[in-house]
């Protein structure tokens, strides 16, 4: 008998087919003798719907008054997999997030969960009962309903997982697992039979959005065994158990001969910034960096030039292009304070990264990764490298193309078919 | 300053533009002076969409995890309307029912509201917060999410009105107060200033669906002076207590040398039942209604016909329409039981009944209907009374004659414009 925690996105629970889809694949496992919570996510396309009422109703919503209403498409999800579940043989019950309770910063519309009171939720899970729990949504001290923010759903399911010492969460989604890039690209990408929690870390930050940033983080944290598997498979699939989904797990876990890298990301979601002719004097940067800071906006890779014969220096690099418009207008504010020439930005820059915890032991990562660009053609705007990590920015046209070479040059291509 | 609970239904709440105009409304009572407390409805159409969900997840759906998701509906309308508010630059804030809380009894989908805390609800209005409150909903002492059951936010409002001893409960609807009978009948039926809470019950027991019997019955438990309300005046209408909507008070309040008559309600949902060749014997009319009420169904009308020669005897009532299946069904099983002879039903009935406090002094009342309805050549197949009602069950083809010539007969038509 295992302990563990499913959780189902929004497309499993768009319409009652799917949810009773879902409820029979919750009932093979407690068949086969697990005791299991559900989390779930609001039906999709409807936290969409109520997030619009609200900015609808005004630009400047209350966020605590926000949280109220789209914590109400998880609410009614719950109730009906739990309906779902009774009327498939299964008992089940609904805990909503101020039931539990899971309890919650204040910070509405993205808190962070702290502690989730599990005696009762073990009890009826104990007792053979299903415990369906909406993702997404706790409670504050003060009694508030709140939010974890978009995608808060994996985090409370990790959440719950971590708090009843689950042996797996298994998370439900849109794909079947973890490649080692995207295979739209690259068709002989490779399904991993397991990342590790830092690799995926790295992998969702630069693209690979299958798991929300956070919830992988708190899995570490947590020590979570987190597997990522498709809820498209049919109801005759394999057991999870055996599923051959990805398995995110520690270092500990992972085979130490393995491949040096694990995969290749791509991110076209990022913008590039220029400073021109920046006194190069102590405090300089800092005096770029501060009113970002200010603004909320996390800065990326950072470049500073060679210092001109002049004195000056030119200062690059990136933010989220949905931040753009933000930084340029705090970057020109502080234009006085810093001393820059000119301010050049450029949206149509992609950041490509090789990740894998094996580079920690090898040297002659980033050195393959630039001589294999370098090959085709493709100009490197900018580096920056983590201990398991390096990144490059480069046009975003030759996105595809530096995927492809540097899958093929770290030998990550599946064998032909 | 008077303190007031101000309630509006589906139809304003339909939509962040008609959220907006509720708004408005409510903001015109605070900027009077006055400490509001606002009960709402879901949106127009939602309830039933979540209520489908659960019919399609289960016929035999569990009513505590129905009452988990249709609640829902009215806490997306409360988090919006305080939004509004606050957008109208008015201070407010959301109340769900398990916050305040509103205790309710564990009868899920049809539970009944016990005492509402109203200590921190007091102190944030106090501080000039308007109270925003999902109707339809409350919490068990399990901690379970509960619900009123169909048109339940009256009830909420009316109990919130009672528990905050509010001076005025003001209910907006689709129309703008309570007629002397229904317009579309009779085109000189006259708005009524004032009506008793029993009159109110009466005439909406039997078809005036103004406001739910539920919240009546609580209002003159409780004393609440209740006003009902159109919600598609405009903006700049006078202010609610002035505005010429229905009052429903306390027959204290009432002036007695009123009319005779308050109302003439009709009901075209009740359906006739004869047992032809009863046993004429005691005992004899217990068998019928025993089964009847062990299947939880409301007899109205009852009339034993007088015997025949061979000591039997022919017993007549009504059922609501809606049972008559489940009647006919729990009879024919007592058929040896009971030993009547036919089994005959009519479906093609209507319930006329005038209405009044007045009748309760003055004889004559039933005699001028019985007259009125003769001759206009109306047959009456069943009579019933109560202290401040005449109902007699007649044709269906003949309702509106009915309505109309005992609307005229009471005195009740409007002077013609």
């Amino acid at each position: 008998m295992a302990r563990i925690v499913m959780k189902f996105g929004g497309t499993s629970m768009a319409g009652i087919e799917r949810i009773r889809s879902v409820a029979a694949r919750v009932k093979r496992e407690v068949e086969a003798g697990n005791e299991v919570a559900v989390v779930v996510s609001a039906m999709a396309g409807e936290t969409d719907r109520l997030v619009g009422f609200c900015r609808e109703a005004s630009s400047l919503y209350d966020p605590k008054e926000y949280d109220v209403v789209v914590a109400a498409g998880e609410q009614i999800t719950s109730g009906l997999l739990a309906i779902a579940l009774q009327a498939a043989g299964v008992k089940a019950r609904s805990w909503l997030g101020w039931q539990l309770p899971i309890h919650s910063d204040d910070a509405h519309a993205k808190a962070r969960i702290g502690t989730i009171e599990t005696d009762a939720l073990l009890a009826s899970m104990a007792a053979g009962e299903v415990a369906v729990i909406p993702g997404f949504q706790g409670v504050s001290d003060e009694g508030r309903v709140t939010t974890l923010g978009r995608g808060g759903s994996d985090t409370s399911a990790v959440a719950v997982a971590a708090a009843i010492k689950a042996d797996r969460c298994d998370i439900y989604t849109d794909v079947d697992g973890v490649y080692t890039t995207d295979p739209r690209i690259v068709p002989r990408a490779r399904k991993l039979a397991k990342v590790t929690y830092e690799e995926m870390l790295e992998l969702a930050s630069v693209g690979a959005k299958v798991l929300q940033t956070r919830s992988v983080g708190l899995a570490m944290k947590e020590n979570v065994r987190v597997q990522v598997l498709s809820s498209f498979t049919g109801e005759d699939a394999p057991m999870a158990d055996t599923l051959p989904g990805t398995m995110i797990v520690a270092e500990e876990e992972i085979d130490v001969e393995r491949q040096l890298i694990t995969g290749i990301a791509h991110d076209k979601n990022e913008a590039k910034i220029t400073l021109t002719s920046v006194p190069d004097k102590p405090g300089a940067v800092a005096a770029i960096f501060e009113p970002l800071a200010a603004a909320n906006i996390n800065v990326d890779m950072i470049i500073q030039n060679i210092a001109h014969n002049h004195g000056s220096t030119d200062v690059t690099f990136t933010v989220p292009s949905a931040d753009l418009a933000r930084s340029l207008e705090a970057l020109n504010q502080a234009r006085e304070a810093i001393g820059f020439g000119e301010l050049v930005h450029d949206t149509r820059v992609a950041k490509i990264s090789v990740v894998g915890v094996g580079m920690r032991s090898h040297a002659g990562v980033a050195s393959t990764m630039f001589t294999t660009l370098g090959a085709r053609g493709i100009n490197i705007q900018a580096i920056s490298t983590s201990e398991i990590k390096v990144s490059v920015l480069i046009h975003e046209d030759e996105t595809e193309l530096a995927v492809r070479v540097l899958h093929t040059a770290y030998g990550l291509d599946a064998e032909a078919a």
